[in-house]
């Protein structure tokens, strides 16, 4: 989406890659929204490390970054060797694999690429067929979230009020995202609204990720505290939420998310207020019966106990907001039951969280 | 309650009058919790400051400090004219007066003490009446909240988890407190439990204050985000809810708090959570007739942009959070309707929310 640097507006991606320097190009996410900078992975390590240590996060983009760098890894091969050039390529797998090892979409994204690969017969064709299919790979990514777009903009009306929670931006894909995509479309096709943003403690995705994107793409927004949101949705000032998701179970419809996520389902329910979870295929999980068997991260206490961010001519820094003899709980993720689902946008289609085991078919489910 | 300094455990209240220095003592809040101060203010003007600048906060506790203002600005009085005393305590309860020109509790308070002075004959009598009313003002508080303690304990049964929000702990009062007052009392009775937290964004009186507060009593506790409170309630790790308020509407049961509340107690009914609110009666309003008719105030939006906190080797001190170009809604309270109270605990029973008006001569209105 764009980007407005010292005054300059151009198109970003959050992973683009340079074949002339052999080298992936990532948006530094770790910095922002306090500063806009482009870092080269100039190898497959480099890359691996850049998914590793969060420069890129986000399932599709990690995804597409993984698929880049295998592709990198195999342009950097030099010889005609097959057996050589398959063991180098099973090292720079392993490597780009192993710096996120939880996440499933590095794995997938890299399995795709291999297949094209293997139908070419030398290295120099494979390795031109490993960049051709890491980019089909970016590129589809890009296109199925401007399908969700062109579905979820029709729930938008001019003048509407629209929640967010956490960051499910372009941010966190190649380009355009999921709960944002609907945004990006109505906007594109000239509805004025405006969102809140909920801050998404405790790492503050809204209010960092969200806002900056909106702001970059000049979309009326404001920041509000979690606790915000029930007020708001009283005094009828929300009209539509829409939500983004790292997991949903394709056979119960319920829906994981960012910690938080429940919270505003539940409050809409109460208001009457339509609750929408745009999504890709690649994160519908066909396989779970229950919302109750996804595991749930506990993650480390520091993130609840204090806040990042910037004082007067100062660093980007951790500060310490509670009692510092106090710990904390810090669940990362909840669940969100079907019966408080409106709808689920998905490139093909917004279906009702139970429609999507009867359209397994369509939506990608190979039994 | 008691604060650990130094390994030295000592019982504090917030606001205590020192005669021999005419003196107010107060907890210096705002360095709350990460230094414990005492600071003496050392005479009507000092003790008006610290109610202005937020060195004490909380209706109970405000309200103590300005009775003994009020006593610390007759007791400086030198002389023996009754009609210069008049003008010299009218200027003393101006200033107090207009430390927190929206506050109720600093003008309920005074007007108390200024009653019980009327029924001197002399300057010396006034000032002595002065002194032990504030001191009796004091002690009531503090005796209502003990009641609120007892009548509230028999809801916490051993091995519960309870949630709270924001601060309503004997910090907001002279001792002891109202939401934190069950949970001390049960600890006297010899049961165990565990506190969530809410942080209570924006200004994290959660995760400062109130945290600080059990920490010290040495109440097993943890802070969780307040987007989290849903998801423990929907595993089953919450028993109950117990907070604050700062407009019960005598009327209708309607219950003004913190922001926040009204989302805890959506969730609490939604999962069949008992949800009650503590109350002193000073905090009834039993004069309007709806909630909508509340002002919800819009309080500065930098407070959901950054948070405070120390750095490693640092001083309290302001960091920006959210993208630096994004603006903030700040709504400070909300206010949650009767249907989603359990009960209120008062210091002479606990009713339900509707029964405050039939009740309302118990509870101290005089129509």
């Amino acid at each position: 989406m764009n980007v407005t640097v010292r005054g300059r507006t151009r198109h970003y991606r959050t992973v683009i890659f340079n074949p002339a320097r052999n080298a992936v190009l990532l948006l530094e996410q770790r910095l922002l929204p306090h500063q806009f900078k482009i870092v080269a992975a100039k190898n497959f390590r480099e890359t691996a490390d850049a998914i590793h240590h969060m420069v890129v996060r986000g399932a599709g983009a990690i995804g597409a970054t993984a698929a880049y760098g295998l592709a990198q890894g195999a342009l950097a091969f030099r010889g005609r060797d097959l057996q050589k050039f398959r063991r180098h390529l099973d090292a720079v797998y392993q490597t780009l694999k192993a710096a996120r090892p939880t996440a499933v979409d590095p794995v997938n994204a890299m399995d795709r690429v291999c297949a094209v690969m293997r139908t070419g017969r030398t290295v120099g064709e494979q390795q031109t067929l490993a960049l051709a299919a890491a980019e089909e790979f970016a590129s589809e990514n890009v296109a199925h979230c401007e399908a969700i777009g062109r579905h979820g903009a029709k729930l938008i009306r001019q003048g509407m009020k629209i929640l967010t929670h956490c960051n499910a931006g372009w941010l966190a894909f190649v380009d355009v995202g999921t709960a944002t995509a609907p945004m990006y479309a109505a906007q594109a096709q000239g509805k004025k609204f405006h969102i809140f943003c909920s801050e998404t403690r405790p790492r503050s995705q809204g209010a960092t990720l969200t806002a900056w994107e909106l702001a970059q793409q000049k979309i009326s927004h404001q920041i509000i505290a979690d606790n915000a949101a029930g007020h708001l949705m009283q005094r009828g000032e929300i009209d539509l939420v829409i939500v983004g998701s790292d997991r949903t179970l394709g056979r119960t419809g319920e829906v994981a998310n960012k910690i938080g996520t429940y919270t505003k389902a539940v409050l809409a329910k109460r208001h009457g207020i339509p609750f929408y979870v745009a999504i890709p295929l690649s994160t519908i999980d066909w396989r779970l019966k229950s919302g109750f068997e996804i595991p749930i991260e506990e993650r480390d206490e520091s993130e609840v106990l204090g806040a990042w961010g910037v004082a007067v001519n100062s660093k980007f820094k951790y500060v310490r907001v509670a009692n510092p003899t106090s710990g904390a709980r810090n669940p990362g993720f909840d669940v969100t039951p079907p019966e408080l689902i409106t709808g689920i946008i998905t490139p093909v289609g917004i279906f009702k969280p139970k429609e999507l085991w009867q359209r397994r078919h369509d939506l990608g489910f190979a039994d």
